[in-house]
């Protein structure tokens, strides 16, 4: 069968397919940091060099911020469209990394062998597996098996800005296919591959919160003035009431129950909640109290506390009326 | 009359004054950072100049900070003791000044002249109004009124950790005044001098709430794992009754109401807490409900936060479930 060869010459030629993930991750993409602006132009330049190799038709495309990668290869039904990115998130606090993080190599660990480097998992080595599965079906079989666009951008870790504009203004070439995959997301467990069907999405929202025109002392003003800390306070801790649920007004409209059939592949998972929460040193579960942590992760709308930050946070004490607090807010 | 005399002495000597006071502005004694350690011991030793001008015994004693000034002179009842501090607060953000805060000069302002620099209104303002009195009275009568003793610490605005120590093993020198002055309050108003007969006192507690071994991503943990930016709003949140009072248990325990003559003194100000609240530009009373704004400042216990931070504070949006949040709170 035309699969097994394919599945087979993906295996011989792993080595290689990782020292060209190697070369992609070894590219400091970070695309948030205009500092890097020229490696983002980089990683993509470098994407089209190797989906050129293989015969496809791309070109980097530029965008008010870092280009798209654009390819086309093959004809026929369906029409797969594959989208990834291949800029990556800013590596600070360097100090808690115990290797540079644009130097990846393969290290063994209690879990087994793990390629460690910025964007190993986010997302250039998804990315690349789309790109290694196209080359070792090209080669095992000299040509393709349908119509294949290629779509990554470099502008996914902060914030998409030129993504939807792109698509619009490309929607003949980039809207049409029968099936789109989007390579960023995870597995259940090391062998247990998962297709992802949905994703909660986000909503980021800052929350800010002046009351004087200045910092008070809290000696002259404390008691009588309003405290701006002390009033988020109130209103980070209303957004959930004692079982755990958003308090919001409406917030749960239009959340969907999940249907019987799903709800039995999970339960059949076999998920292990109190192992998923001990992995990070937790032993107290949270969220809502009537739900799976399954459920709460994977089908439940949230709403969390990314940030907050108000007076004074350096060492040592500060009587300080802060005259502000913040807080960045995500549902 | 004597007293008027010297009063009037004061005055004829005010620019003389300003200058001498100029000159000790001038000295950075930064008290909390290392890198003033020189210019601490150069205001002590400028103090000790000056006083030894006007005949007083006074030198710098060492402690393991920054020195203390002690000063003798006179003799006879009452003992006086003056206590002020030569230290000052850091001057960040720099920015945020109009001019160099150790350039001090005397500036034209809506409510008159006022003179402006780092330390002026606290603390080397207020402690050279004791000498310079000291001065005049030593100038028109050329003796002194009483046995004096001064005492300038330089660790004030880093929570004097000398100072107990000091006054312990000098108690016998220090600790037998009929009268002891600190000199570090404020006037009621421009026109109306005080004398402070109290203080609210502090107590500093740092909060700090821990989660997970490590932050989060809010996609994969949020809902299901504890968020501590949420815990610590809570316990925040939960402080204050809906009537602004303090719900810890015990808080108020000692706390004494106003005796009668003493809020008829205070009644009898007229003070404007409108107008107190919107010199910082705030229009909503906060506190105790049952409270003069007066009461709040001057008589009640607060619980106030003085800074709190949690998660990803930068700009843009970072979808982090915090590992751990702090507050710093003050009572």
């Amino acid at each position: 069968m035309t699969i097994d060869a394919v599945l087979s010459r993906i295996d011989t030629d792993l080595d290689t397919a990782i020292d060209r993930l190697k070369d992609l991750l070894r590219i400091p993409s970070i695309s948030t940091d205009p500092a890097y602006k020229a490696d983002c132009q980089k990683a993509a330049d470098w994407l089209v060099d190797d989906l050129k190799a293989l015969g496809v038709d791309a070109e980097a495309r530029p965008t008010p911020g870092h280009p798209m990668v654009v390819g086309h290869v093959g004809d026929g039904a369906p029409h797969l469209l594959f989208y990834g990115h291949y800029d990556v998130q800013p590596v600070d606090p360097l100090n808690l990394w115990h290797r540079d993080p644009f130097d990846p190599a393969i290290e063994d660990t209690p879990s087994g062998k793990v390629l460690r480097g910025r964007g190993t998992s986010d997302d250039k080595g998804q990315l690349m597996t789309f790109v290694e599965a196209c080359r070792a079906w090209k080669a095992v079989t000299g040509d393709w098996p349908c119509k294949i666009t290629f779509l990554f951008e470099g502008e996914e870790e902060s914030g998409s800005p030129s993504l939807v504009p792109f698509l619009k203004e490309n929607a003949q070439e980039l809207s049409q296919p029968d099936i789109a995959l989007i390579c960023d997301t995870g597995l259940f467990d090391r062998d247990t591959p998962a297709i992802t069907t949905m994703l909660r999405g986000l909503l980021g929202e800052e929350v800010v919160i002046t009351g004087a025109d200045k910092d008070l002392h809290s000696g002259m003003f404390g008691g009588a003035a309003i405290n701006p800390a002390r009033v988020l306070a109130r209103i980070i801790a209303a957004l959930h009431d004692d079982q755990g649920r958003v308090t919001v007004s409406g917030f749960y409209d239009g959340v969907d129950e999940l249907p019987d059939d799903i709800r039995a592949q999970w339960d059949a998972l076999g998920f292990d909640a109190d192992a998923f929460l001990g992995s990070v040193d937790l032993t107290t579960p949270a969220g809502e109290r009537d739900r799976t942590a399954l459920e709460m992760i994977w089908s439940r709308p949230t709403c969390e506390v990314n940030g907050m930050t108000s007076g004074y946070t350096g060492d040592g004490f500060k009587t300080v009326l802060p005259s502000k607090a913040t807080a960045k807010i995500s549902f």
